[in-house]
């Protein structure tokens, strides 16, 4: 299939990699031009850099974004050079990266309007499991539109999990698994700081833990990082995106009339972890607010 | 081994049954006598019943506690006809109940005073686990009071964690682990609330979440029965039992200054649960809650 | 002066007529016109009813904005028929309602590169206050601009506070009192709470407070519509309203950083005050919700 | 009238002094007796000091207990030597300090069996109000033990507030009262961190609330501390008093079913400020925590 793929960070290098290897015929953009060239000469120039958003687009059958932010999105598609005017009738977009219920609603909305179908199609896994084509993907759209971009989710994907119609619902799902991951870490750090101040191994807490009730990846990772004190982003999850996608679940609750007292007191956990200067630190640094909560030095617990 | 018994609960049951199947010779002794006399029948008079603690402990080489709070293991002690005084030098205590850390260092100190041994093994697992000798058992204590309890603990878990000898430490262990326990509930109950008011089916929703970062049996298990509405507390753990352990939770991180700010929103949660006519319901109940707070139906959502 | 007031709502109505009783020239404008005839009417025709905010701002040297939030002050300045671009230059914008410190932030730039003056200036008083010219004005903004407004605040308010140069800075400051007054609001609906469940009478309980310690108008005034059950929101101050303010206050929060768990709190309570149905009331009601949360009858207590 | 007079800290020596002062005789006690010895001194031997609880109940009329908790309270009258079996048939027990309502209701219980009197009379007024005979007086109790205890109250106190018979009423509100302190100290310590960082003077920010609405002894006092970076806790409420309160409003609350998440909220502070090392300091340096994880330097602001 003829692809524009905008957006070539950590994620969208691994997923823009996937389909080049499963035949897709691509054409990337990135806002820092060396990435998409690096991509491409890498794949063996099977993939084609585009100058702008607009010749991304231009002539593509599906473009997926992968940009960071609500911002990125918009200015991707309706700033200057914008993909969104060059898109074909009948073209879709799949936007992949957590983007906010209101502007996936928008999209909807906008491209139905221009004849374009629209696609939310939010992913769960990190940058290794992108390049390895082992992401989940929680999609959302009409159904002739995800049956279009079914090939590439299959090419980027070890599952597609579907959620009808409405694009936004796949957003409202991607934000609410991002919470419970969030508030995984926050309950193991809190309850770490506990157990390390009674003088209990951290180590043989966790593998009580994980090999009983809790025997699921997100306790033995975060787990793992919170009790060997590695908070490291490499590789990792860095506190402004978790900070931003808190801050669009909040969003998404409010506009929903939904009280959600643990996410509030997550979000402002994760303030006083930018304020106290570890904004650099993967989002399991929250455990590391916990420790020093505690009164306990912060880091590695040997 | 000659084993005293006390107090035959749910749990209780189950245990000593084990006990009794692995050929140990048990003294039976429950408040309510009938359910003594029932297990003692149920398993060919195997077993003897005891009229008082006191009985129960005269001549045993352990003794087993199993109830429901502080209250109850002092009075069971050190009580009017309790078993305490009755202990012969050398016999170990082990207490599986989820009891107070003060109340289980308190234990520690006033048996070592005596001569006794004493054992802190609360346990993690639901009654069928009881009775399938399933459970997973947290023990700290000296070394050779838990050698002495290796071949009960074997009768009835599947696995025995240690910690140390400090007997504390395997309570603040349990009760760290329930504090996490309920953490995925109440952020389920926000979650699922959410969902569920931008119109997503909460069944796919945990399909999703239990097939990716989220399998494990805490997820599942709570998950379905938010989904389903399924809040009565058979074969569940009741809300007062539920927020009996929350406080002593946050009893001992207070008493180690220990900011827990998930267990204080979990805790309020619990308060509100009770106030508002839930204290018959399991703790997954803490998900109606969520639902109701967000103006949704707490039911089953079909 | 000649003066264009936008917005004659509940407030505006008596702040215009203030400044009408005080000698200057108005040029009302009101989105449902009938208000602002009927205070030119109850005025004795002395202001003049313009039928669009670029009617209402030609020729006038000020502006004042009363309107409800950021999107309609964004409509009255820059939507079609806008007042901005009929704005003289050298005129001044003082906007007096409780908009978000990014809007603030950014008229304060727009009019300066207009040639334009810009003066923040949130008040502090319900409607009653308004009528009777005794608000509290806070303002910021350059101070040949606040200078220029002299007069006006001198008619609308009893008392002019100022923090600088900065526009924004009045709305933060306007945010974080009306924190404050929901943070009395959610704590003595706790309190009382608790009082009434142990049988204490809510009356004599609010005259021990407003005669030692809380003796503040804040105290007396939403101390006595909780313990009454006088929620309803005539002559207060609706929910959406709080739920606004509180919203705006955590977006500042968040954009500098400031973890403001009360302020989490508060938010939260809010969103289930308005899930539950009870969106129509005073924000006061909070302390019906903290009353039906600990299992209370809401309503009034005798 | 005959007074013994068990407690003389900071608060107790005033109110001793008020006592005597009035002309009623009085023997003293302190666990430490150099206070004693020195009070008598200072007042010109016109009181008794005696070695022991049990002397300084022996012949009273009344008994007034200013202990620092629950456990010194139950020593001063049950321990060796304690007061409780000397006191005479009708001798009334007047229990001045923050005491749980836990055990106020067992002392109106026990006192009641044994032909005594009991009264919960606790306080609202720092040390310089005890001593210059102003505290607020908040008392429950039979009446006739109210009415006995009247002429001590008026030496004592600027006003007493009767809440009826049931004397843990008295406590009830007490620790409600102390809630409400806390509630303003943590709240204004979040609003002045989020206008801190919005660059608006810290003084006349509260200039701004307390000549408003908030113009109450409560926000002037702390609300100068906060924004003058004075911690210090002479002639103030050290931390540790502040969490033992919180805990005392927080297990009332239990008792009662009653959420209240705003002390949870501040209860999780007091721990944190604790555990980061700053139990000396007065709990106004709540605000010193806000600022702290707001990333601001705590101390004075200039």
């Amino acid at each position: 299939m003829q692809v524009g793929f905008i957006g070539l960070g950590n994620m969208g290098q691994g997923m823009a990699a996937r389909l080049i290897a499963a035949g897709h015929e691509l054409t990337l953009y990135n806002r820092t031009a060396t990435k998409a060239e690096a991509l491409a000469r890498a794949t063996g120039d099977k993939a084609r850099v585009a100058v702008s958003p607009r010749e991304c687009a231009a002539g593509a059958e599906a473009i997926v974004t992968m940009l960071a932010d609500d911002a990125a999105v918009e200015a991707a598609l309706f700033g200057a050079e914008g993909a969104f005017p060059a898109m074909a009738a009948g073209a879709v977009h799949a936007s992949m990266s957590t983007i906010s219920v209101a502007l996936s609603e928008r999209l909807q909305d906008t491209h139905a309007r221009a004849g374009h179908r629209y696609v939310a199609a939010p992913v769960f896994g990190r940058p290794d499991a992108a390049a390895a084509g082992q992401l989940a993907i929680v999609a959302a759209g009409a159904e002739a539109a995800l049956e279009r971009c079914r090939p590439l989710f299959e090419a980027m994907g070890r599952a597609t999990f579907s959620f009808g119609t409405e694009a936004a619902k796949a957003n409202v799902v991607k934000l609410s698994g991002n919470f419970l991951i969030a508030s995984v870490i926050e309950s193991l750090g809190e309850a770490l700081a506990l157990v390390r101040k009674a003088g209990v191994d951290p180590s043989a807490y966790l593998a009580l833990l994980t090999s009983t009730l809790f025997g699921a990846p997100v306790y033995q990772g975060y787990g793992g990082r919170i009790a060997q004190g590695k908070f490291q982003a490499e590789a990792g999850f860095a506190m402004p995106l978790a900070l931003k996608d808190m801050r669009l679940a909040m969003e998404a609750a409010t506009a929903r009339q939904v009280p959600m007292p643990t996410l509030a007191v997550i979000w402002q956990r994760l303030l006083a972890a930018e304020a106290r200067g570890y904004g650099d630190l993967d989002w399991s640094a929250l455990g590391l607010l916990a420790a020093e909560d505690a009164g306990l030095p912060g880091g590695a617990t040997k």
